[in-house]
């Protein structure tokens, strides 16, 4: 029996854990997470370890739920204590869930405690953690620097001032380097309520009236120009399905400016200018050399009464199920006849897409980049263990593994860049037994260069990162 | 090399072992199953191990006919000894198939039988298992209490008399405690052929005519009521794919005259009157405590002449392949508004739902119940290991594995119950490895909390059984 | 450690070993290939290794454009070197992909080299496999006898004249029986732009004019006895999505009128025109005994820059995701009301639909056939060991994987026969796994039997082939 968590976690062969060796101190580039840089720029201490571990961490809230814990000792007025209290009683229940991982990995590296967390060790871990927070080295930027992050782009509006990012650059002695990504889904929701007032935003943000669909474009062209200007590499798009209808400037204009005047539109008026205004995002970063990420099937906000009660991304959401694969041929496709389709990275939410969206890459496929077309690592619902094994098998049986960008936090939190580590184990464990099992040679020098290249190589060289 | 469905069978660590060492006494509660409470009532010993075996065995026809065994042979006016030689023969040749380990199973724990039936046993087999059904032991009470099953919940329809379970519970000389399930398939199939005729049993039952919706839904009501005098914990409804269409009362007022008409219905008309019913279903059995079970995906009778010729349930169904989450989203929702959403218990017959249901349940947990949503176990085309380490996987990466309320038999017959202990050898296998590949602490006080509650205390929490 | 690719390549335990001891050196029959029967009549020698392994190879193509290796180096005009040079360079980054292990395969089986293709190793292996092949034995009929392939099934176009096939049956000297089979996706694809050319071919081929639909049909039945005089035993049928809607023989001739005075169609005339032409080529094919190969889910062409430049199969395909399970249930229903629903193998390129084919077999098997129904192969983007396993692990979970009809290679290759072995490796691997866990006796008569008949057996008694 191995032991519970210990230096070879999840490495099961020889193999694997010489791979790890290689890799394990590869520098971190975070390429898509949701950390905020205002938090990064003010640099706090966090109150306690509830704030730092419970505080917005969606993915522990509907854990607790899923226990039957009162919701006022999730997101209520209870006290931290008895919040951790509520989160610890938890863990030993999440046996097989991937926050049981990730909450020891984060208890070893940041706090140097080993002890697995339940009722019994409950006092133990808050007292011995919440001093070791008191003493410092818990800030944001410290919590980066521990953890061997070079780079991490944050998660931008594109009304967004970008101020903490500017500041931040002029500020210069971080040594982690952040960059804005570019998240046009408020452009994009054209059929949600927020939309008039997110181009009042935009207007401002821009300083002019946005009154026809190529002002509005015009402005999002300034703004990717800013971003750019600020090392962006990135955009990113959240598509619970992936429209395609095509339709002329003059109809999108139209659409547009119906949308500005409160008039409901129909599904296809949505659809087409969605695709248009896709595509005309998509020929904006293929000129400025930036990668598109996709990230497909999640449906948001399911449970109506919680969402009045505590807004969006509080752990109310799930996978949808859609068909993914025509209408993405054709939107990438759409591109790719005009010479326009930038390097892109495909998210599958729903499992049932990896081998659809791990054979549409193959399509688009060309010399403008090493596997130019990504599929991008498994995330949220399935960034758990059988996940990332999942889409990595399904990545090396139709492309070309060796050249993945790898992994990704996705996350919300300073604490979890053990998630890289984790995905490591992972990838050398999976390329440990291929050899193992005598289907790949044992050459080491080759396979560092493999799975350094997944680590970090492959991202640093497709999003052409300079440090 | 293991030796052959040994006393260590599916048990690969030491840990799986001691683990299901622990919960291999624990009772059964078979929450869902199809057992005839008239059967256990008369308490008849079956003629022979044909009659006992292959008389209503689907599975079993379904796995003979792809063998080309001749339907007389399966359904037909062969023999019972004919029919009986028919199956031995096929077995050989089930490799790989759950059949094949049920069989053996129940050859063991029933009959003592260890031998693997081949035409080459088939003989000795045949008259050792008739010799001890002729001495005893294997009426359907008898083969229950063996089987240390405390609870078996029967599906009922809503028109039926539930004499037998009247009976059954004034006798009071039963260690097993057997309650009805609500099983409205034919309230909701106002698109079927025999709607109008259903509606006609339900009247002759509450004794009142049912003209409107609303007298329809009273009478429903009555029904609800007399189950749950008799014990009733859950109802089961089986949907092909799942409807999600508001109404008004008066416009499915309308819809229901209509069917009663004989008229055809729209689809449109079809799926307003089922999302209204079930919600009208479902605050009822909120009322009451009562679990809601959804078995989604089966696509019945695709055989036409077969059908025309056998009935259902005779082996020609399958896996249907629609979308589900949008739709079971929004039902959801629409009863978490209004504080309606009975417990829930979500099952999937197309394994590409697994991630979409696991991921719905974490929508609308709270604190109503542990586990107020459940993900059913992997049933009927997935009722195998690999459907069943499917299912729990899904389960323990998105949810909590741990409190889980397990297996059912859905089966028709007295001799499944070895399907539990299989269950329960898969599960403790799954946690043995997760503890033997350190990914889970080593304590065995927790490991066996948890493995006995998936076995039988979170299914007798949950469905608060008092026996 | 295992060696790389020795002889107990994917073989994991001894009773693997001895099973694949048993079934290696059964023979082959390749009973659905894209070889050219002009190749294999004319027999000529290739130039040089870049010709035999690259000169048509779209998974080759598609993975090194996933490199970003130029076009030139791939279909262009750099020189045989370049390219080899290119494809060694590329070799090493393939790890996990079958090409991988075809790869190493090839070279071990056909040319005798153990050694791992790459940049170091590229110009040893250039001049020693050109070498060997220009010592001879390296002709389409050497590399077929030496595979120990003793019949292959090409696929043919309804109005192919099959003269290669009458000559290589008139000249009489080669080992390998060569069949054509049917494959009349362009008499299905009247949505298509070739379609009234290709009536033309066929009405040139048959010497009459097809005017109407019933001549039509007459015609495609004038070629299917003229395959069948040729010794086909099957059909093939590539759809994207399986079509399912009724018409009358007038309506379907008006469609086929329609279509062939150039006029677009709706989706429904195309759907309709589709499920009354597949239903009368399916009883013809039941007529003759042939088995009716379906292969769903290939969307094709998506790159339509790139099929202008290459044209079809030159690497720009992937997985269609549309639903299945309905509209197939109700064309085989609607063959088997009426006795005519001939053998039936049913592959599915998206993974997802596994379990919905799996499942479908069921509802039509009787005894005209052992596994009357079959569940094919995996096959294209599921051609590799995950691919193979799911596939075998669904049909033995939902069917009778003893009877499975096993492998064909689907290829256009003279070198692609090792896939055969490939193959063998992982049934006789996961069948023995089956017995080391103690999940089947250790009987290998019983065993031999059925890895024997996964091999070629039931493919031979299937098709009813007599060599």
């Amino acid at each position: 029996m191995k032991k519970f968590m210990d230096d070879d976690f999840l490495l099961s062969t020889d193999t694997a854990k010489r791979l790890f060796s290689a890799c394990r101190s590869e520098p971190i580039f975070d390429w898509h997470c949701h950390l905020s840089p205002k938090e990064i720029y003010e640099n706090e201490t966090p109150a306690d370890l509830t704030q730092l571990w419970l505080g917005g961490d969606h993915y522990k809230w509907r854990a607790m739920r899923s226990l039957g814990i009162p919701e006022n000792k999730i997101t209520g007025d209870a006290s931290s204590y008895e919040k951790f209290r509520a989160w610890a009683c938890a863990m030993p229940y999440l046996l097989g869930n991937p926050l049981y991982h990730w909450t020891h990995l984060e208890l070893q590296r940041y706090f140097d405690i080993d002890e697995p967390l339940s009722e019994d060790s409950c006092d133990r871990i808050w007292e011995a953690a919440n001093a070791k927070i008191k003493a410092g080295g818990f800030t944001p930027r410290a919590l980066i620097e521990k953890s061997n992050v070079v780079c991490v782009a944050t998660t931008d509006d594109p009304a967004d001032s970008l101020d903490y990012h500017r500041m931040l650059k002029e500020e210069g002695d971080f040594s982690c380097k952040v960059i804005p990504a570019f998240r046009p889904d408020k452009a994009l929701g054209i059929d949600l309520p927020t939309f008039t007032d997110w181009v009042h935003d935009l207007e401002g943000r821009v300083n002019r009236r946005l009154d026809s669909f190529e002002e509005f474009c015009d402005a999002l062209a300034t703004r990717i120009e800013d971003f750019d200007s600020l090392g962006c590499r990135a955009s990113d798009q959240a598509l619970t399905e992936v429209p395609f209808l095509r339709a002329e400037p003059g109809e999108i204009n139209r659409i547009y400016k119906k949308a500005l005047r409160g008039d409901a539109l129909t599904a296809d008026e949505v659809a087409a200018y969605k695709t248009e205004l896709l595509r005309y995002l998509a020929k904006e970063y293929a000129q400025r050399g930036w990668a598109m990420e996709i990230h497909i099937g999640a449906m948001r906000n399911n449970n109506a009464k919680m969402f009045r009660l505590l807004g969006a991304d509080t752990g109310y959401d799930s996978i949808a199920d859609g068909p993914v694969a025509q209408p993405l041929s054709r939107l990438l496709d759409s591109l790719a006849e005009e010479d326009s389709l930038p390097k892109t990275i495909l998210f599958a939410l729903n499992p049932k897409d990896n081998y659809v969206l791990g054979s549409m890459l193959g399509n688009f496929q060309n010399d403008d980049a090493v596997s130019k077309l990504q599929f991008g690592s498994a995330w949220w619902f399935n960034d758990n263990i059988d996940g990332m094994r999942a889409q990595m098998q399904a990545l090396m049986n139709l492309g070309v593994l060796s050249k993945f960008v790898g992994m990704v936090t996705d996350s919300r939190s300073f604490l979890s860049y053990p998630r890289h580590e984790y995905f490591r184990r992972i990838v050398c464990d999976l390329i440990g037994s291929l050899v193992e099992s005598g289907q790949y040679p044992n050459g080491m020098k080759r396979l560092e260069e493999i799975v350094c290249g997944i680590a970090f190589e492959n991202a640093k060289n497709y999003f052409d990162l300079h440090l």
